[in-house]
């Protein structure tokens, strides 16, 4: 038995039915070449022998009863890994849209409180021959930068690698973070800085409602309330769909911006289509909590200290124009990370800890819900692979995060790079953001229209 | 908004993730001829069209917090059909384990507050071509009984009766009970009974505990302690199949018992075989609570009242030949009858409250995990059609209750006639549990056994 941090349960105590604190993450897979009929099973039955369970993959609360009582986790000797690892299929046709609405439906379920804090599901019957894993997995156990980076652990770069883990067993030792270059070492820094700022979470909580409530803390931007800053069921839906990151940076390069821009851009174009079809458009331009990266490029490699920073980006759905939300969203980011930079280190990170570990909301419910909401949503954009990645020799074609959701808080979108596609999971309350998947219809047609505006 | 009588609201309060409160049907049907691909797909669809629902199915609590505000029905106006009702596959092989893994997945997930309280599930990908119905309705709304007879309601004995509504619809206008003959009259009062027993349930808790407690009222047996009888958790396991009940017919005019008492003796067969395999088996019988119709041959037909009794039998499970098994289970059931009546008629209605409204158990959570369990578990025999029935042209195969579990109770069979069958549902913990599905093996072997004692 071990003791259980505040920080880990702290998301057992707020989960409810309404609000289940479980981070999800899709995965889809061409199989590979010679792959027959009974691939998938063949596939469910070689991975349940695989019963070297990596600790983490067996902890669960002590005491599962939702009582004051969490103070401790006990690693279980005997899990019943037929439980946690699923093996499902699609209803005809095995469209995408009955994968997603599969996803929607496991993503809207509760953990069981009496077995460790995860479930796997392997999907067969899409209609084009792909497959696909939907996993869950506690926020206690894991935040959804940690869960995605584990998901991502493991895959391998190798098609012909046959020895790629499932995602409950213990990682192969492999090469070192500096013989694998920058891009692992920023990653497990970003994902150091979340766990600091997780573990600030509980604490920031007062302070950071006082700094809203009184204004002691100068907000840049006053966020309009909207459809999306409601109380919120248990349901969710969940969309996903991948766009070529080279589309992305063309309009970037071409408009003097970042990716980071124009994905937000495309958010706002999305946004602004959608709640205009909902007749739910606000006067006032939406604004989005966006988690960032404060690192500079003077920074040394192994600098430490916390560099993920979370600002109020002014998504400009007011405007009209492509290119002039484009621009007002360019705008809004470098500002925002000025005065994000003006903060004391102690605001800026309580401001950071409010959005990153995604609980403020819930103790700021008062202002959320009864009056104007600090922000509209969050759009985080995760680094992934940059390179074609492989499972056992299936190729990867998409990973696209399912988020947590709170009271004034139903929809969100993550966005996480994967050799060149950007893919985008998008999660909302099944009764507040009706028709959620016409989101990436608009998703599509906002990156048509940048494309038009800023060639 | 309709205030919500403490009878429908207990269940609501006692709920928990350890205790999800809704009962659970599974129906296995034949596809009419000539169906094709596409049937299953057309099938969903054109329910989907079927959006006048009845009242009951609109029903939500007006509050969904878990808090003690549960006071009021509302009815929902717009009900998310497409989120209730749900198209689902199975992953190959596509075997009936399939299928009643998926069941036990669906019968251990919470209903959503936010929404009416009912879920229906339309399972295509059976290897044998057959397709599945999993209905899951509130405790709240309707007892395991009434859901049961809900369903039946759905059917047709008529193959060529294409206008058979789905659960959620409102009932043709049909012939009138009398019309249909007496099971139909039967089967009526028998609801009504139940309805007066769940009524009496809250008020029959504390009084029913002091009479065990006091031992005021003499019980003819004592149950022993077994592993069945533990604190339980929230994932469930469910196991059904189907036999003949001319088989039982047989066995019980060879030995002058009932098929009641048959059913019993398989039952007691299957858990003694099972307990023995898990080392379980205590040296005392275990003692069934198996709630009875009291109904005497002189009654009339509408003679009203409570005829619906609860009684103890002693299951013979320390009995290793089957017929002196089946042979105790009829002295036992005709002891505890003549018992029962001779019960006051208030210590009557409060024995059978406590059972037929399975929530008595929780108030006598210290007499059942601490000290001996009052009895090991239920067994319910509900009467279902004598005839082959069909929905929409499709034959019904087979129809399998799924029951609540309460602590201390972590197994439950219920059995219900349909035509020439006996359809066996087993509800279990998963956990205290384990190997549910080789009850049904044992059942078999029960059956076979008693054929061969009694030939």
């Amino acid at each position: 038995m071990t003791l259980m941090p505040v920080t880990d349960s702290v998301f057992l105590f707020i989960e409810s039915r309404e609000h289940p604190m479980h981070v999800g993450g899709l995965q889809l897979f061409r199989k590979p070449e010679g792959a027959d009929g009974q691939y998938l099973r063949n596939l469910h039955d070689d991975l349940l022998k695989k019963n070297d369970i990596d600790p983490l993959f067996r902890r669960r609360p002590a005491k599962p009863l939702n009582t004051a009582g969490y103070l401790a986790w006990v690693e279980d000797d005997d899990v019943d890994l037929d439980y946690h690892f699923r093996h499902s299929a699609l209803p005809q046709p095995g469209r995408v849209r009955e994968l997603l609405e599969l996803a929607s439906r496991w993503h809207s379920i509760l953990l069981d409180r009496h077995r460790p804090l995860w479930e796997s599901h392997l999907v067969e019957g899409m209609q084009d021959g792909r497959f696909a894993v939907f996993s869950k997995i506690h926020h206690a156990l894991l935040d959804g930068v940690s869960a995605l980076r584990h998901l991502q652990s493991t895959l391998s770069p190798d098609p012909f690698d046959f020895e790629c883990p499932p995602q409950w067993a213990p990682r192969r030792p492999r090469k070192s973070d500096d013989e694998r270059g920058p891009r692992f070492s920023l990653l497990r820094t970003a994902r150091e800085s979340v766990d600091q700022l997780v573990t600030l979470a509980p604490a920031a909580f007062k302070v950071a409602n006082e700094v809203f409530r009184e204004n002691a803390l100068t907000l840049p931007i006053q966020a309009p309330k909207t459809m999306l800053n409601v109380p919120i069921g248990g349901a969710r839906r969940f969309a996903a769909q991948s766009w070529s990151l080279t589309r992305v940076r063309e309009i970037a390069t071409a408009t003097g911006t970042s990716t980071n821009d124009v994905m937000l851009a495309m958010c706002s174009g999305a946004l602004r289509d959608y709640l205009i079809e909902q007749s739910a458009l606000p006067d006032d331009p939406l604004v989005a909590m966006v988690p960032v990266s404060m690192r500079k490029p003077s920074d040394t490699e192994h600098g430490g200290g916390n560099k993920i920073g979370a600002v109020l980006c002014n998504l400009g759905t007011d405007r009209k124009d492509p290119a002039a939300r484009l621009g007002a969203i360019h705008r809004s980011m470098r500002e925002a990370k000025r005065v994000f930079r003006e903060l004391t280190p102690v605001q800026a990170l309580l401001l950071s800890a409010l959005n990153v570990a995604q609980v403020g909301v819930t103790s700021l419910t008062g202002l959320a819900v009864n009056t104007r909401p600090p922000f509209n949503l969050v759009i985080s954009n995760v680094p992934g692979p940059s390179e074609q990645m492989y499972w056992n020799g299936a190729k990867l074609d998409g990973i696209y995060p399912a988020s947590v959701l709170l009271d004034g808080q139903a929809l969100n979108i993550t966005v996480t790079s994967n050799g060149d596609n950007l893919d985008f999971g998008v999660t909302g309350c099944r009764r507040s953001v009706p028709h959620l998947q016409r989101l990436l219809l608009h998703l599509d047609t906002a990156l048509a229209e940048l494309e038009h505006a800023t060639r």
